[in-house]
Parts: C-alpha cells; structure tokens; sequence
C-alpha cells in the first residue's frame, strides 16, 4: 500500500489514520450484521446507535446540556447561510452580520434575500486581514440575532474570544469547530461543515438551543424547518458521513478532549508562525492578534518562488500548500487531525526551500 | 469477517460487494496520492476526474445528450420536493401532481407552499394500490410541469411507462433510477436520492434538460437554485457518496448497462410474484397491473405470522423483510445489487415458512 503523506488541505481536510483503518475493516461487513453500516435503513438499531453515540460525544466533548439540540443535516455551510435566517430573521425584524471574510460574505448575502442584514462590522477594507476590533462594532440591540464565522479560512484570521453583546449569537464555526473548548452560554446556534475538523464531507452539524429554536419563523418548507429535524429523523441522513464523524468523535475523546487539542493546536500553529516571524523570506497576511490557528497563510518574496515552493514541497511529501485561488500565496491548515510531525517537517522544508532560494 | 448476508432492504439498500471491497482497499491511501480520497480538496484532480467519470457513465447507461445538465446535490429527493417547484412553478402559473403513495404527497404538499401545484390525479381512496389510469388523470395542459413518482417503495407500485402529456414532466425516481432504461424526451427534469440502486446514502442525482432549466424563476437562495451548481462545483460536495457511486455506475455498465439490469430486474421480480400468487397464504398487495420490480409487498394470513416471518427470515440471514410502518406486511427490495440468489432464497424460505404455518 502506497504511504501517507503530511496533508495540509484546508477542507475536506486530514483524518485520523486511525478512523480510516477502522472503516476500511468494517467493509464491507460491520459488526455481526451481516452487511455493512451503508446498506441498512437508517431507522434500525445499528445506524440509530451510531448516531445516538456521535451525539453522546458532542454533548461531552462541548458540555452541552439538554436545552441543546444537535442535528446532523446536508447540504453545508452554504445551506445554513439561507436556512439561518429563513428560520430566525423575522418579518419587519434585523440581524447583525459580522463580515471577516468570503465566507461571512456570502453568509450575508444570502440573509439579505431574506430580511434586514446589518453588517455591523467589515474587515474587507483592509482585505480581511484582521477581526474588526469589537469597540468598533455598530451593533443593533434589538437583533434577532449577530452572526459570525469563527475562522476564516481563505484568509487565516480567527476570533480569538466569543463576541460579547447582548443578542443570540448564531456562528458558522465551520472551519476551527471542536479545535478547542466553546463557551456556550451566549450562542443561540452554531452550524458547521463536517469537513475541516470533525470528519469527510457531507455532514453539517447544527447545535439549537431550544430557547431560540422557539423563536424561529412559522410557515416554513418542511427541510429548511430546523424543527422537522428535532422531532424525529424526518428524512434519509447522510449515514457514511455520520459514521465516520462518530469515530472521529471517540478519537478526540480518547485524545483527552477539546482543552487538549486545543493545547496542541495552539503548539502546532505557534511553532510555524514562528517559524515565519524569524524569517525575512516568509511573510505572514493575517495580522498577529487575529491569526488562526487552523489556516496559516503566508506568503513568498514573490509568486514565481511561492509557485516552486508548493510544487518542491509536494514533491517533498507535503501536500495541498497553495493558498486559496482569492488570496494566493501558501496556506497550511492544521486541523485537528494535522500531527504534529507534519508541522515539524514543514518547518525543515521552509528552512531548506529559505536556504536555497532566499 | 463475519459472512455477509442477503439484504432487502427498501434504502439504503444493498450494494454490489465488489464496490464495498474496492473501497476498503483505497482506505487509508487512495492509489497513489498520498492521502484517502475524503481527505483532498473537491477542486483537485482526484475528485473530478472521479465526478466526471460518474457523470460521462450516467450520460452513457442513461442515452443522454449535451442538452442534459447532471448535478450531485444535498439534502435528499425531500429537499427537491421544496426546490422543484421553488424554481419551475412560476407566480400565477400551476403544476399537475401525480400522487401515488406517501412520497408523492409530500412532494405536493411543498409545492402547495409555493404556489398553485394541483392535484391531477390520485390513488389514496384504493390505499394507493394501483397506479391511477391515465384515462382518469385530469390534467392542466397549461401546467408548468407534471410530476410523478416513479416508483412508490411503500405501496410497492410503479409506472410502466413514463407518462404521455403535453407538459415538460418532473420525475422523483429515486426508488427505481437506472433499474432500467429511461425514455429521456419528456422530462424537464429528474431527480433521484443515491441510496436505492445507485450508491450511499447522502447525495441525490438530478438531471435537468437545458430547455427547461431557462424557465426558472429569479431571485431565488443560492444553493436552492439549480443554475448556481450547473456553472460551477459551488460548494463542498459530498465527496464519498459521489465516490462509491462512481463505482456503482462502472459496475453497471460491467453488467451490460440499464437494458441488462432491466432483464434481470423483471426476472427477479417475476420469480417473486409468481411464488406469491401461486400460493394462497401469501398475498400482494399491488394490483397486478401496477406491481412493482423494485420493492415487492405481501402479507401472510395475520400480523402474528408476519411478526414471526420477519423474525425467522432474519435468522435464516435474510435481512430487512419488514414492511414500511404505515402499510405492515412484508416488503422485499430487489434493487440492482440485490443478487438473484438472495430472492431464490427469499421464495425457498417462503415455501418453508408455508408448509410449517400454513
């Protein structure tokens, strides 16, 4: 069998080698059931087992009591930045948008077909480089809600404290969720992609508050409804998704939990940002109070170089380095999943690649 | 490993073993790219050169032309049931539904949020056990589109032909998708969840005819309108359900393609009804004329047999016998990858569970 090599895809990004042997072995027959986990109703015992344990797990793993709902659902990101505020942003109301990115970009977007979209703050005059500073916020008090994205990925900034105002908070944590502990308290719900910390693609989990789920909008089509899904598994999940994220669930746990990768996330990204910052030939874009630690983004002293770096670290055993097509430049995202030996030998590649080319 | 036994199941449904085999060998590293296929990013080579190999053997077993548009979309044929009419039924115009069992009603219902989505024919008052003659349909010839289900897996009904109107018709064939040939002309669109004949759960195909995709309505969400996934891949697909059915589609076409399947389909099937109706303590619940290939219903004398049928065939490694939960009964699936071996199987136990009970 061909070797892994050290993947630093932004999304769908790295698992745990362990969660993948695991699937390999339950193929094409899981268990003692006599088939496997893909070819059975999602209504049996098996499947509503494994669905029942993945969310066990993220009760643990966030501290979430029962006053939260937790739903595995299709069609993204993308698909909640409508569903929000088709369910939440009521008629002749307003919710404030935080704009740090591409994604919080479209987020909005797809609010304002919906209803009164505030941006109440914007980082996209110095090209998304920073969070805006919470003092410089324009808030609306009477907001249905204020949504955020968590981390943004193209650009390699991230929050690095839960927002303090006096709405719900509604966050697409797509890109750094389970990467560390979250504060519960202030949200009303958090949706994220499946993909970048907590399993393939395919999944997007939502976490409702049940106080807030009841403020939601009546008269809705029964699939964007977030209500459908609470009562009962309304229609076909996508199983093999939800299967995986459940390993990947029982992985973290069994790593020691949210405040341990977190430690470790924070090791893994401190190193390479370092790495950068002795360095007059790497130049980090995010700037230092904003940076992520799930997207490193930096660049070359120029794109011919940052071309011969992606393709000689390829080459080397490091995958998917290039940055995103908007923002250019190199970008390594270390997930959860990223050991910390990648960042080690991506380290020793930057070094080499500065020495011979710098 | 545990032996794998024969499946029923109405879906997710069995799938061939060859394709299950394959997977597990490219877990944890798919060929030699360094990293398994749910890990890269689904703009990278690996995955579309996988999705356009699903979509050149769709075009392939389906006959169709470059005025067909193929995406690989979220959220199940329940979702399409709201986008369909959400972009084809036009303010002030009307759309004719077909209803022929449980699916075919919900389909409706969501297009009654919409707009003026009329009922031109319905099986309910027979407890949908035929498929309304078209002599009785009562058709609006200036309807927008028809829709119909194809194939109704829990009344185990199905459409022998696709329907002859003047309007561009819309099909759910989720339950019966490429178990045969399909005459393309008439269709606008058609729209059919993987996890029946075609793959896991968790990505639902749709087709659409150029003609009929310039018809649709403006303004809509981004994600819920079909024209943003036809220009490009607009967000994060799910990757490993369009991965196994691109191996579900080359099986097929190793088989001899949807004219092989579609001889084997009606052998299978004809087996079944013939050892059901040949005998008086099994019954059919389709009208003859409305039967079937995919999702053969029957019922024993009383519950208590059926309850002791289910149990026994199950021991005997014959799985997912169980009637949907709104009609009873027992309820065989024979989608593609069911072996003819298993309903061989199936008709030797039922002769058995006769002479024993009967």
């Amino acid at each position: 069998m061909a070797e892994r090599q050290f993947n630093f895809s932004a999304g769908p990004g790295v698992l745990p080698e362990s969660v993948l042997t695991e699937i390999a072995s339950e193929l094409p027959v899981y268990k003692d059931i006599g088939t496997s986990i893909l070819e059975i109703s999602h209504r049996s015992a098996p499947y509503t087992e494994l669905a029942e344990s993945a969310k066990s797990s993220l009760r643990q793993l966030l501290g979430m009591g029962d006053d939260w709902h937790i739903l595995f659902l299709q069609g993204g990101a993308s698909l909640q930045f409508y569903q929000v505020p088709l369910n939440f942003l009521p008629k002749g109301g307003s919710a404030d948008y935080i704009v740090t990115g591409s994604w919080a970009k479209k987020a909005h977007k797809e609010a304002l077909l919906v209803g009164d979209a505030r941006v109440a703050a914007s980082g996209e005059a110095d090209s998304f480089s920073h969070i805006p500073a919470r003092a410089t916020w324009n808030l609306n008090p009477d907001a249905a809600y204020l949504h955020y994205t968590s981390n943004n990925t193209i650009f390699g900034t991230q929050f690095k404290d839960v927002p303090d105002v006096s709405v719900p908070l509604v966050c697409d944590a797509s890109s750094d969720f389970l990467s560390g502990p979250i504060r519960m308290e202030g949200f009303g719900l958090i949706y994220a992609g499946a993909q970048k910390n907590m399993g393939p693609a395919g999944v997007t989990v939502v976490l409702i508050r049940d106080e807030f789920l009841t403020k939601r909008n009546g008269g809705l089509p029964t699939m964007l409804d977030y209500g459908t899904h609470i009562d009962k598994l309304f229609n076909t999940p996508p199983v093999f998704a939800v299967y995986a994220v459940e390993k990947v669930l029982r992985w973290l746990i069994g790593l020691g939990g949210l405040s341990a990768i977190q430690t470790i996330n924070a090791r893994k990204a401190a190193k390479l940002y370092s790495a950068i910052d002795i360095s007059s030939f790497y130049r980090g874009t995010a700037r230092p109070d904003s940076r992520s630690h799930m997207n490193v983004c930096f660049r070359l002293p120029d794109e011919a170089l940052e071309k011969r770096f992606i393709v000689e670290a390829a080459a080397a055993g490091l995958q998917s380095l290039k940055g995103h097509r908007s923002a250019g430049g190199i970008r390594a995202s270390l997930y959860n999943a990223c050991p910390e030996e990648a960042v080690d030998a991506l380290i020793s590649f930057m070094r080499e690649f500065e020495r011979t080319n710098g």
